[in-house]
């Protein structure tokens, strides 16, 4: 049966969208889901997305099990142990800790996205890992770009592209935004890096002096692991 | 001096932008911007667009100098004269005349843009025009897609990245939406009509019957008036 496969291109956009009739992936390749990604992969036993910096910080007294993830700005937050950079996130740092994270734009559109069939996170780190899940899944599938503070962009949206690219032989009815999407990581995908180098955020993170946390985000089928949001938190799906 | 070049994707990301700072352009290609430019060209005097179907009918007894034109939904509103076909916009129907529109996008982000420093209406048929007198005007510029009922859509996507492709040696400096726009235009612009009958809008306007609509709206330079608001009217801009 053909099912719906959608890009959400910004959360703001996210109320167009039944989140209850789909599989949701939530894409913040820069640096987020990435992130998430890689420590999910290395280990962490759980990954705890909060909101506000506040429900983060309440975490401090639960003992040394326990990390605190906060990124604002694309910085890590004042007496946090660390923020959202992918290299933080290695396996003699996180296995087996519980990782309590508050992104600028990822747990935000995760949060949104909470009544969602299911919710899982995407990344260049995990594409073909993912992609043959959700093709054995059956389901309406929404991919949500957790964008800039709200505004669209492309990374993002490459990353969605490259998901439309594998599931769309699979019997799915793409919307214009896949559509989209797709032709646009058609045209990036030999160099991903170079392509992204010309857009706004490019230059943003640049300016923040984490080139190589740009590289290691898009490098592709580097790890297997799909984190999926089970109650409050991000676990490995078995 | 460098100003900024910027694509609203949809109504619903308007408040990302401060409108107050731009000359805003609205696009809605099927069919309301591409009908108000070839109206204002035939010489309609002003044509005012209104939200509701009950605003454009409280101006039914104006006399035989008002049409009234009412769309919901692709269909011509039940008792008035007409829609958003172009082919109602014709010489010898508006020449003279004030048209009262409402439409189900187009009016919508006409009048969320109001606060613009200028808002003028952007189609296919006056690409050319629109674009040489923007470059006079050295302002930032927002190019607004009036989407399908807040979606996304392709058709004023790619006309977005047809107003950027022949602005962007100006000095202007592009957000990640007018660069995706651009590419995306560049994939399509070889042929536009069979580019966008892979999209969901597509579908959608080959069941109201308007194949003809569609391959008249995207018509490239068929006309030069660029209409512009003033006070609550669209008129030429002499």
């Amino acid at each position: 049966m053909t099912k719906d496969l959608s890009v959400c291109l910004s959360p703001a956009l996210i109320n167009l969208f039944q989140v209850e009739d789909y599989i949701v992936v939530i894409i913040d390749i820069f640096r987020a889901t990435s992130s998430i990604c890689y420590g999910i992969e290395n280990g962490a036993e759980a990954i705890v997305p909060v909101s506000l910096v506040e429900e983060c910080a309440a975490f401090k007294n639960n003992g040394t099990n326990y990390l605190l993830a906060a990124e604002r700005d694309g910085k890590v937050v004042e007496g946090f142990d660390f923020g959202n950079s992918p290299f933080s996130y290695t396996k003699d740092k996180v296995e087996g800790k519980t990782i309590v994270l508050t992104t600028t734009n990822g747990t935000h559109a995760l949060h949104l996205s909470r009544k969602a069939k299911k919710v899982v996170i995407g990344s260049f780190l995990n594409l073909t890992s993912l992609c043959n899940w959700l093709k054995t899944q059956n389901q309406p599938v929404l991919l949500v770009c957790a964008g800039w503070k709200n505004n669209f962009n492309l990374e993002d949206t490459l990353f969605a592209g490259a998901v439309v690219d594998q599931l769309k032989g699979a019997d799915f009815k793409l919307d214009d935004a896949a559509i989209a999407a797709n032709d646009l990581f058609e045209i990036g995908k030999s160099d991903i890096n170079q392509y992204l180098k010309k857009t706004s955020h490019g230059e943003r993170l640049k300016k923040l002096g984490i080139e190589k946390d740009i590289e290691f985000c898009l490098q592709v089928d580097l790890t297997t692991a799909i984190p999926i949001l089970e109650g409050n938190s991000l676990i490995k799906i078995n």
